[in-house]
């Protein structure tokens, strides 16, 4: 029954998801497709109250299992809510942060088990995998300085190995699924960075029209 | 490392858990053991804000699998904040709800798979299982009159048919789990049924004096 076409953007804070994506809507809309454009956690009423608990510093130390499953919660709520319901509609479905980042953050980030957390994420996603997921790659020093440390919430306070551990966590998600995943160097002028992602979701996306 | 004992209390709204499980701290208390009590959803500021969603009919249709992982998230935060330092410190533990609540309401109830579930349950408490489980059985019908429909929750709003699916389930997780859980008739006057409970618990929490 699915007919759309489903990318994720990835990789760690400051890569520039956020303009991709927007570009990437931009884009798609030129090109006349009809897109759905979401981001996680949140992107449903539940999963932003949920994004609230996660990202809020007043929690605390939230156990690492316990952020896994939050994040798990939010994504099938967004999954049965949102995106499977636009990719039936036929729809590009764009999302900001998906399944990759539970297992770069909870798994190479904060040591959690790689088979829970992978177990977990696929029943959460009930079978709706991304199409396509770039990965923005980018040191997490260069990162942090473009998003500044005025507004640090409790993901971005965490100690610059973690942050590290966390960007080779997602080139090693790359080479585990070189299907789904690619890699695009993201430090750099954004115009180059869109121009390698439109390059291989233009065709995918023109097919949709 | 675990000195401890940990019971929970289970059944269907309007059992008697609380009024039990006062009595329970009651005795403990008279006895001279050192006790902690707690509940869930709830029990730590990350479960109380999860609690708040679960429970809040504003959320409208929170998807079952959502339902079922913001209860392991709740489950596992209890676990590592309340429940592994009481016994690892020699305490009783009682809580109000544990993990066969999420079998009962989202695999007999809900209609989830159980080993996902059960699964996704025992990555979250990490090894600590109850060592002895009470069910209250009671008819729901009851139960819920007992209640009364004055301030009904999200759970308690859901048609009579689901409650009877929970209280079977907690019948058939009393089968599939006999050394564990025990079930106590609950429809009957508070006295006997604690005496019944204190009979069997009394001796556990003597040795922990």
């Amino acid at each position: 029954m699915r007919k759309g076409y489903f990318i994720t953007l990835e990789g760690p804070d400051g890569a520039g998801k956020t303009t991709q994506l927007a570009r990437l809507l931009a884009a798609a809309a030129e090109a006349g497709v009809p897109v759905v454009t979401t981001r996680e956690p949140g992107g449903t009423a539940v999963g932003d109250a949920v994004r609230g608990i996660l990202l809020d510093p007043q929690y605390g130390e939230i156990v690492p299992l316990t952020e896994a499953l939050l994040y798990a919660a939010s994504r099938a709520q967004l999954v049965q809510e949102v995106i499977k319901p636009a990719l039936t509609a036929g729809k590009l479905v764009l999302c900001d942060r998906f399944i990759d980042s539970s297992l770069a953050y909870q798994v190479y980030g904060g040591g959690l088990d790689f088979d829970f957390v992978w177990r977990t994420n696929l029943a959460a996603v009930d079978g709706c995998l991304p199409d396509k997921t770039f990965v923005l790659n980018i040191e997490p020093q260069v990162g942090l300085a473009r998003r500044g440390a005025a507004a640090a919430d409790r993901m971005e306070q965490k100690p610059l190995a973690f942050h590290q551990r966390v960007q080779q966590g997602f080139l090693q998600l790359a080479e585990r699924f070189p299907e789904r995943l690619t890699v695009v160097e993201a430090d750099r002028p954004a115009d180059e960075v869109f121009a390698e992602i439109w390059r291989q979701a233009a065709p995918h996306v023109a097919a949709l029209r």
